[in-house]
């Protein structure tokens, strides 16, 4: 467009996320979302009016999402890579959200100097899964940095998250089940209390390669297991349930 | 029969556990085993030789089911009520097992000053569930003794069985997911590792309303959650699964 903003960069493309007219813009040589956001973003429990921050927002994803299907009043999103944060705030620009969505390149390890404490009221994140950095071969590359705990661990998001949430705030959170007992473990040392979970399972008869959690800051000891996500019926065909998630343009 | 042992009280009842011919004593007003133990012993993995310990074996359901279905060496079966212990006792004569199956009438919360520290290969138990004595009217009622945590505690029990467990030794528990939580987090306090874990739905669609545990003994760190157990396909209508776990009588 002769005389516009240059929305793109080379190797980028702009992804419509089939809600409001919101568009996404990814690199898929450094970063694209995947079902786990998605699937978040439906977990998720967001009252009117709440503020959320993202820990590792990634192309913004989440907040994107959940500003289309929530009422929720603001979002702070955290990325620390430059280039991955400058996607999203293009993307923030693009879909004209920037009075609800705040940007911000920085690091989930000092998420609590930047933001303060006490000041959230729901926290959502997407972490790295993987603390096993055997096979890595290169360390710095944004696809690494997003999946490995490179740059920050599981303790240091359970303990940001706890830190910025104020009493009875929530943190909503996607992870990998092999890691589940760990997770619990952090949890409980940061005083969040697993309150809802969720695993998600390729198919029925598979183990799950996905668990939803839902935590509160000085909860009441209860969790409520919810049926599982199973995402196909048979091979390349999703269920009902993920057609309703995702709607059908999947 | 004339001259015979009477192995029957009155209220007493003899069902066939359809596995090796082996009988169990029961009585309705009482206790009778549920579809926990069931599913308890098809989930644990028990291997040749192996010493077990059954920590409140009601009516020795899962002695008796695991003598069947494993090649263990010994068990030994510890149940608080003297007249649920006394069904156990008589069910395993009846069954000829008195030199696989010892039940003891004794009290958890000293399991380890009875049986000695880090002395069992294996620890399974199908312990009390409810921590809320809310509506209870008599808690003297065996069924009562059971079912709430009136004469011991979770902690009592995984205290006990971390206890009692050899080094990389293991613990197979049933309980209700709603107390997953507090599990995971006594499981570490005792230095017992989540490794395996399934959910039991009555439906897919359903919350699941039992999990099966297994904990390893200063374990490593990774837990495997495998495909969830449905019991119903349809009102009435067994899945497939459940039907190979029970066998076609159920």
């Amino acid at each position: 467009m002769s005389g516009g903003i240059s929305f793109l960069q080379p190797g980028e493309r702009l992804d419509d996320l089939q809600i409001n007219n919101y568009k996404i813009i990814q690199n898929p040589q450094k970063f694209c979302f995947g079902m786990d956001a998605v699937l978040l973003s439906a977990f998720a429990v967001i009252r009117k009016g709440c503020n959320v921050l993202d820990l590792g927002t990634g192309t913004g994803i989440l907040p994107l999402l959940l500003a289309a299907k929530t009422e929720a009043g603001h979002f702070d999103a955290l990325e620390i890579q430059e280039e991955i944060a400058s996607m999203a705030i293009r993307s923030v620009k693009l879909d004209h959200l920037e009075d609800k969505i705040n940007i911000i390149c920085g690091d989930i390890c000092k998420a609590s100097e930047i933001f303060g404490k006490g000041v959230f009221d729901t926290v959502t994140t997407n972490p790295p899964y993987m603390n096993n950095h055997h096979g890595l071969k290169n360390k710095k590359l944004p696809k690494a940095i997003a999946r490995h705990e490179i740059l920050c661990t599981l303790e240091d998001v359970i303990r940001e998250s706890s830190l910025v949430l104020k009493e009875q705030g929530k943190l909503y959170m996607v992870h990998r089940p092999f890691r589940l007992a760990e997770i619990f473990s952090t949890l409980y040392k940061y005083r969040l209390e697993p309150k809802r979970m969720c695993f998600v399972h390729p198919f029925i008869d598979k183990e799950p390669n996905m668990v939803l959690i839902e935590a509160v800051k000085n909860g009441n000891p209860m969790i409520k297991i919810e049926p599982p996500v199973i995402v196909y019926d048979s091979p390349g065909i999703y269920t009902k349930r993920v057609l309703e998630i995702y709607g059908p343009d999947i």
